[in-house]
């Protein structure tokens, strides 16, 4: 087994203090790739000579303690322009020869960091599973035959199995969540525009979001200030208000729970325990928790797929899918063609439901800061994913899909293993600019998890009820319906 | 003729020291409504019974030194609804009697306002004419066979003949300030969200937004104030700032002008003169003048009629259309039913080209406070109108229809009239929450040209060219056109 790369933290100090090299860096970098065996992680890497010949030219010009990301080896998911590089977007006949870095990559070049290669990713950034790519199927770093997640499959096992300190994936409906709960690492999608979408192939080009992959929350948040910034190309992009730029303290913070009715993991008694022992370990770290529904967040997921906005894929890829069908992986166009189904009186009705629902959930920001939520309501093997492509997807999405149509924020953290062995992760979610107060909590949690290592939580106990909240917050009544 | 009604301001002066009484008020309002010749202005009225007992019930109960509009009668335009009364929005077998007051009706009530009646408007507020509704068309008050202007004829011309102090249209795509230009007053379009939209039936429901016309700048912001918040039922209301409460002084703001280029009169050289002189007259007034350019503006605008928007507007109706087509006039069908041409994906395409569109308008006003546009280029009799409905529509709504779309504020006020005798209006625009600062700067012009009467501007001098601007404001380059 290869040698892990190391954190951003444990490089920096390394090239500070312990006399590493951005040379040794590519040079280990480089054995990691040849030795592994995640053949489909990669769609493209960077030359050999390439990367060390930038390592080089990073040495001999820059200095490791003013550039930020100093000779920090990081993976870019294969929908984000790299120049020189061709984007596929997880379909070979739709690759084009990028000509320029997407602003978000050109950032993070800017800011010393070492760029490894293109990754892998569910076709189109289309899917959660890791298994809709004709370059092949990732699968998760901890065996057993479990599917990897996605769409930003390869980013995450990249960074999972150590290959690269960070890296970049895309987040429209999970993407950035997903795999970073089925891989045991940290997922942050901000929140939609503080990363420039320019030069990133579009998805839902109203939704998408490019998200970090990291082993620590830290280091996401330094990759998180590294890249902002808001491009000339992108209507999209939103600053980040200078007043929310420093977290809020976590014992300051309301935390929300969902009420256990709304709580779903499919037969998987073993999150639910995980789950309820996450959410014990984030009471003693915040301030007040109390119990909030799910629905108006559920429903509001179900017009990503279920309703007018997957149209909205077909804004960008209607024309290559008609002339190219073949050229799409079945499962991908099967799903992409229901957007053909809906028309603007559809697409329209979808947005005024989608405000109304919006409004409520803005509504609950008013009673908790942050919100916890499994990331995924239980795991599949590639197999069994292979049964039924769409309906596992579907339930792979239940806590996800929702985040970019409500214009919140989200961190994804491990919590831990259930009894059978399959990784556990949680996401904090709140609105929009609240993702550094996410992540100051999602630190603390992590803190917390390591000094009391999941192996000592409550063993696999089907049935048990999640706790009941410490306080009831009241939400308000649901909207009255429209007239 | 009868009496006018006065301005909010000299009935308020008139209640707390000339002895006037709601009562004596409600008389004078029921003599000039059994006297006026205007039809067709309203669709229902307050029963004359009803009205004096309300006017009783305020003088026995309430002080005017404590409710902002004690006493001050105002119309509804007849698509927002009011308990009690039937809400036709121009479509008798629409109609449906209103079980609450829309809030926004609500606060002025409780402010103490007087309602008189609902008016007439174009057919579902769809049109800028004026001559689109069953009820007969509204003419303008200065004669000569023009049109009032719509959609919101009746408010205007009800405000403008006074008939009531001040009046409640909806704006969509000009529709409370096309008809305040034809009829030599004032119209408020508020930053969209800070007057509810609840009880108002939807045309555009998105890009609805409430309007005010009052004979007084002072007036009209009075009423927004009170008419002013966020209420449950309106996923789209949107709180005033309280940093944005406070007008900016006339005096700091940096005026943008049209290109002359971009200017369109479509050969009417006296609203091309009247313009000029009004932006003279805006020079004396603000720090700063520079050059713009409308293509990003007028683009946007497009969208509204040309575009995918028109399927908004069946959002709410289509069921009706389809079942009662023959309760719908034909103009209005055949303007309803374009909308029935777009699928969800040119919905999508069209959002996506608006968001860039936005983003280039939202870049010019880190260089311009304020844009100033006329409010129509020029104006047509109800006969001109009936040879070409919807072609004239179209002229109308050029300076107007972009405004919700780009998220604007905008404040119409009278610039005197042209040579011919047709009245000359221009309209300051600013971003969002710019409300009070061009109310200020809208009231100074007033004031402005009122020491300056429009009879003192230069006389009709065809092919007058625009003064070019005393300083250029750089606009940065378009946007790079989408991937």
């Amino acid at each position: 087994m290869p040698e892990r790369i190391g954190s951003i933290s444990e490089l920096r100090s390394a090239y500070r203090h312990g006399g590493l090299t951005p040379t040794d860096l590519a040079e280990r970098v480089l054995a990691g790739l040849s030795g592994a065996d995640g053949g489909p992680v990669w769609i493209s890497t960077v030359p050999a000579g390439q990367l060390l010949a930038r390592a080089e030219r990073l040495a001999a010009t820059a200095d490791p303690a003013t550039l930020p990301l100093y000779g920090i080896p990081f993976a870019v998911k294969d929908n984000i322009d790299v120049a020189g590089m061709t984007t596929t977007a997880g379909c070979p006949d739709f690759g084009y020869a990028a000509v320029e870095d997407a602003p978000v990559v050109r950032r993070l070049l800017d800011a010393g960091a070492l760029l490894v290669g293109k990754t892998n990713l569910d076709q189109f950034a289309t899917g959660l599973t890791g298994s809709r790519s004709p370059y092949g199927s990732c699968a998760s770093v901890f065996g057993g035959g479990l599917i990897s997640g996605g769409s930003s499959s390869g980013s995450a096992v990249a960074v999972a199995a150590g290959q690269v300190s960070f890296a970049l994936g895309t987040d429209t409906a999970g993407s950035g969540r997903v795999p970073a709960a089925l891989n045991g690492i940290v997922g942050l999608k901000p929140t939609r525009g503080l990363l420039s979408t320019a030069g990133v192939v579009p998805a839902c080009r109203s939704l998408d979001c490019v998200s970090v992959f990291a082993t620590d929350v830290a280091d996401a948040v330094d990759v998180l200030h590294a890249a902002r910034g808001v491009s000339a190309a992108d209507p999209w992009g939103r600053p980040l208000p200078a007043e929310r730029v420093v977290a809020r303290m976590p014992g300051t913070l309301r935390l929300g729970v969902p009420h256990a009715e709304d709580l779903e993991f499919f037969g998987d008694a073993g999150q639910a325990v995980r789950f309820a022992a996450g959410v014990q370990a984030l009471r003693g770290l915040v301030g007040q928790v109390g119990s909030v529904p799910l629905q108006s967040f559920l429903e509001a997921g179900e017009l990503l797929y279920q309703g007018p906005w997957v149209a909205e894929r077909l804004a960008g890829l209607d024309g290559f899918l008609r002339e190219h069908p073949e050229a799409v992986l079945p499962v991908t166009r099967s799903v992409l063609e229901t957007g053909r189904r809906y028309d603007a009186i559809d697409a329209f009705r979808g947005q005024h439901r989608l405000r109304e629902l919006r409004a409520q959930v803005d509504q609950l920001w008013h009673e908790v800061d942050v919100l916890v939520l499994p990331t995924v309501g239980t795991t599949f093997t590639l197999a069994e994913v292979a049964e039924d492509p769409i309906g596992r997807n579907t339930v792979l999405g239940r806590y996800t899909q929702f985040a970019n149509l409500l214009d919140l924020a989200a961190v994804t953290v491990p919590n831990g293993f259930t009894a059978a062995g399959r990784p556990a992760s949680l996401t904090l979610l709140g609105p929009a600019f609240s993702d550094t107060t996410l992540a100051q909590l999602a630190a603390a949690f992590t803190a917390a998890s390591r000094a009391t290592p999941a192996a000592a939580a409550p063993a696999d106990q089907a049935g048990t009820e999640l706790p009941a909240p410490t306080r009831w917050v009241p939400v308000r009544r649901p909207y009255p319906p429209p007239r």
